[in-house]
């Protein structure tokens, strides 16, 4: 079936949720927001682009610190309301220059910072 | 620093979504919601615990289908407006029988059935 990016479930919005995973580890790195145009200009260049909420603008991931993600594959959940980025990530997905954003973890009610920035 | 659901950001509806990813293989399995309560009683009972969205339900996983989701440890991201559980899933996460709901690619333009359902 011939994919298009309109038939895919957006919130009120008009976003998704997408989460990029790192291809080579399986790492988890992120969660950030496509559009429809986002999907699609996604796809058509390879690099991943979202939709960012704060600045209501399109996003190209790494376009200013070069911490870019270049796409392996996307993949479409059974409700077609979220995606999965399967990446290819150059230096640390996170702003706070840490491989993901996930780096706290609960442990017994406390959290931990279970990863430091890269040099 | 001691954790408190509280201090998390919720959006609009008083959820954040939470990336269930397998522990022992990394395999990303689904996405869903959770609100402050759910997120307690996940910590709480080491059951992992949604929001069901569509019932307006908490949502314990696997609790009619036995497809259980045992919490291994809950990471917050940067924003604190996502969550990641690492998780032992039972079963297939998918309510269409497949291991995980990520199960369509897309490929030159085409959707593709990455994963079938399991027996």
């Amino acid at each position: 079936m011939s994919f298009d990016a309109e038939t895919l479930r957006y919130d009120a919005a008009g976003l998704l949720p997408v989460i990029a995973q790192e291809a080579t580890t399986g790492e988890v790195l992120m969660l950030a927001w496509m559009n429809a145009e986002a999907v699609r200009r996604t796809l058509e260049t390879g690099r991943v682009t979202y939709w960012s909420r704060s600045r209501q603008d399109f996003w190209i991931k790494g376009e200013t610190s070069g911490h870019t993600q270049e796409l392996v594959e996307l993949r479409i959940d059974c409700d077609r309301d979220c995606l999965l980025a399967v990446v290819r990530q150059t230096g640390p997905a996170c702003h706070t220059g840490r491989r993901s954003c996930f780096y706290t973890g609960i442990n017994a009610g406390e959290e931990l910072e279970l990863l430091k920035p890269e040099v």
